[in-house]
């Protein structure tokens, strides 16, 4: 027993390494795994070249994302529904969280918020649009369960405007100089997680049927061993975090030097960046006409951002960082996530898809992209 | 002729009475009934008491609340479907609109637009989500009539927006120091009232089968005789009348020493009390599986709010009371509504219902609640 | 050859008069043409005789506007579905255009607004609730296509999202005066002229049995001949440009004296004038219980005003008048546009109309109109 399992071990590195190597060939994304190396090198010979180490980071992240999300799907697939479930509903997006961590405790809460609002409004409209696009190109008005999706959709807004109560209420809090929205966004984020645990007990449990098909994501991917898949998971866990401290350290500096501002580094970069793994599911998933899944997958994602990333970075911020975090955003994110899950939720709304629908949602985020980036700094504290 | 008349004009006060204690026997709620003699004794010897007379008196309006509703739908049972769908129109809300008056006679206004607001909030989010969760633990999926739902759920949001649009283009009010928002109200006061008329002729006339289950509340529940029902809703009308003044003299000294904002009391407490009783009917409706039924209260309660309570008060207001009021909400109510009316619109839109959309409908109501709760005083003015 | 083409262009003219003068024996609405005259002849004698001015040109640009909406249809009906239907979606709105191209080259930026603002909620809400309601007198319950009605809701809300994103974030604006939301109304404006180009693609090629219904408008109406439909078109669309130019002349002193603000003469007076003849085909469509045209024409009109004519006039500002405009709006017109989508899309939603949705619908409209009226003036700007 003792040497067979001192053998396992001793091969499980080597058949990891080689299940890499497989599916670096059939996915060419992931070649830019190369980059991780490289940003890991660069930060250390040349920690003054930000801008350098913003694209390097950013190219390192992407492949990193995929396999992160291929591993948690092989580990899911092997635990069995319950626990598989669990996993996936809980590390999909794993990379925003590691990356949003990274921000937080470098005190950069502005980029920290801007990637929670980014990540919604980039899972509502482009993942969205892109879906309808990129299906509607190919089938002329495509159909999805209009149930399921309007279901998951009000989740999605009831899930929006209770992260967006503290913002709300902002306005109000000249007074006692910040001490409301803390209580509040603590209160409110305890509250969420619970919600987001009963969330998790209605969709792997009492109501699983409704969320079946997004299960069944990867169909035609034979899923890792289970091995495999958590040592993978484990080490691109940290590479993921590593590279992030190298991002989230560069960002300012190069952000100056390229004329961005962090409002549009964390609303828009980070949040295509961390969600590129689930984009290239959901888009293939439109383009095979299983628009069910991409909606799933695209109003799922966004509503664990809100009830799960954003409440875990609040509750976190109370160890790490250099002061307790609260969620209130700037009034303009704020209209920006409300309108992308109101759209979000009239686009699932009909039950129908076409081309055009998916130009239109692109082009409304293509317009939050524009104003982001033309806004003068400063503007978003 | 005459003794007859003669004989029953004696017995009906003590057939009443009879009527009142076998219906005390049956719902065990109007035991509380026992605390409305308590609080009008309790006034007259500790006037001072404020915090005590504040619970005192609610725990009294509680059951008076209940009779109110179960008087006025006897008398409504027995007066044909015309003038009894009108009594029920008009008098559904009859203890949200006593309380309010007593708060405008004593120039509360805070507290009166409180529980405008916070009526339509918790028939809309409180309300619908406790329907949806006590009717989905006992049904896996529960349908309901999705044609109608999403007709009243437009009438709402309609409704709603109605009166939301002095506040809407409040921030415009610098110049003429509230003269405008004044003639606004006012205009807006009496175009709400014709339009609740002609509500009527369509619920009650042209279209009344859209609304026919409604009618049908309180299946199994037999009416009592008209004499009786007339006798008690004028009696427990004064009653409530009587516990509604103790209750707003006491409110503010209570809301002071509990730490509570008038904003809290107004929003949660008097809404939560004034509506008990229709919740009551709306959540054993959901238990029975006739949701239908439970969404209609909730969104026909809440669009008589808008149309027939909010403007009365603005009317009357021109007569008792320091001065005239307007219907200018503080921002955050104005959110509130707003955000509650469009999760009611979009629950009713799928004509689906499980238990956890009713966990995502009171958790916005909770964390409104905890807003409302932390939020610093005089913010809400 | 040549004669003959001679003879024609000789001919043309007296039939296209001869044409004019059977339509306006049928239409009784055409009679007020007898004020384009008046108009021209009033402003050489008595140009400062604003009021009057102000009057009769509007009672001159409805006729004239009818006639340019028919002839619009018969040259689009005599040019085959493409040509015609790219005529048909970009003179839909010219009466507009060219009275808000006349107040831009006057530099009158707030009435350019205001009619931008106005034109789309009148379309979402008057057009809307009006063809519900005499609809819904005639004809118990009315149904329609809600597949079609809610796409065509779910572009608009997206074309208004759109051209809104500039004032959701103009309280931002504060540091590099105005300069940011120059640029970002001119990438804007560039966006969408590409999407509405792509509209064009979408509703006239790939997928125009979506929008069939609508190109029937005219049933019963018999076309003009083309060379009549065009010489109309110039010389009407020339007539409307003079009065227009008057219009704007007199528009300022005369709201001065009629105590009607810019906001309320644009956002109402210039919306219903400019829209009369749509509302006249949308509201006997109605009647004549094809209510999928109505709401085609409503939900139609509005996108292209978002996304046509609004874009168009900022494009055009940076060559015309004295400074370019930005799409800039008051928090109130903000509020009303995408209250009035959400309502419009609300209503298209059911798939179901009765008279009273009408009621609501013009309720809120006339609480928009009261509000503007009441509104003290310099607040809009």
């Amino acid at each position: 027993m003792r040497t067979l399992e001192a053998k396992r071990s001793t091969t499980q590195p080597r058949s990891a390494i080689e299940t890499v190597v497989r599916e670096l060939r059939r996915s060419p994304l992931l070649a830019l795994i190369f980059f991780v190396p490289v940003v890991i090198l660069l930060e250390r010979m040349a920690p003054e070249a930000h801008t350098l180490l913003f694209f390097v980071a950013i190219a390192a992240i992407v492949p990193l994302a995929a396999l992160l999300s291929r591993a948690t799907e092989s580990v899911a697939a092997k635990t069995g529904d319950a626990v598989g479930g669990l996993l996936n509903a809980t590390l999909g997006n794993l990379t925003e969280l590691i990356i949003t961590l990274a921000a937080l405790q470098a005190g950069q809460y502005l980029l920290v918020k801007a990637s929670i609002a980014g990540a919604i409004v980039t899972n509502s409209l482009f993942m969205f649009g892109g879906a309808f696009l990129i299906g509607g190109l190919k089938h002329h008005l495509q159909e999805f369960n209009r149930v399921n999706a309007r279901f998951q959709a009000s989740l999605l807004f009831l899930a929006t405007i209770a992260i967006l109560v503290p913002s709300l209420t902002s306005g109000l809090d000249r007074t006692p100089a910040g001490e409301f929205s803390q209580q509040l966004s603590l209160g409110l984020a305890i509250l969420l997680i619970a919600v987001y645990g009963l969330g998790m007990v209605f969709s792997l449990k009492t109501h699983k049927e409704l969320f079946a098909s997004v299960g069944q994501a990867e169909a035609g991917e034979e899923p890792w061993p289970l091995s495999i898949g958590i040592v993978v998971l484990i080490v691109v866990t940290l590479l993921v975090a590593i590279v992030s401290e190298i991002f989230v350290g560069s960002v300012q500096a190069a952000a100056q030097h390229l004329g961005l501002t962090p409002a549009f580094v964390g609303f828009i970069v980070i949040a295509l960046v961390g969600g590129a793994a689930e984009m290239t599911t959901a888009f293939s998933a439109a383009r095979a006409n299983r628009l069910d899944l991409s909606v799933g997958i695209a109003l799922g994602s966004a509503a664990q951002i809100a009830l799960f990333v954003a409440p875990v970075l609040v509750i976190v911020s109370y160890f790490i960082g250099p002061q307790p975090m609260s969620l209130e955003f700037w009034p303009g994110a704020v209209a920006m996530m409300l309108v992308a899950t109101m759209a979000a939720t009239l686009l699932s709304n009909g039950g129908h898809a076409a081309w055009y629908a998916g130009v239109m949602a692109l082009a409304v985020y293509a317009i939050f992209a524009l104003t982001l980036f033309l806004l003068p700094p400063g503007v978003t504290q």
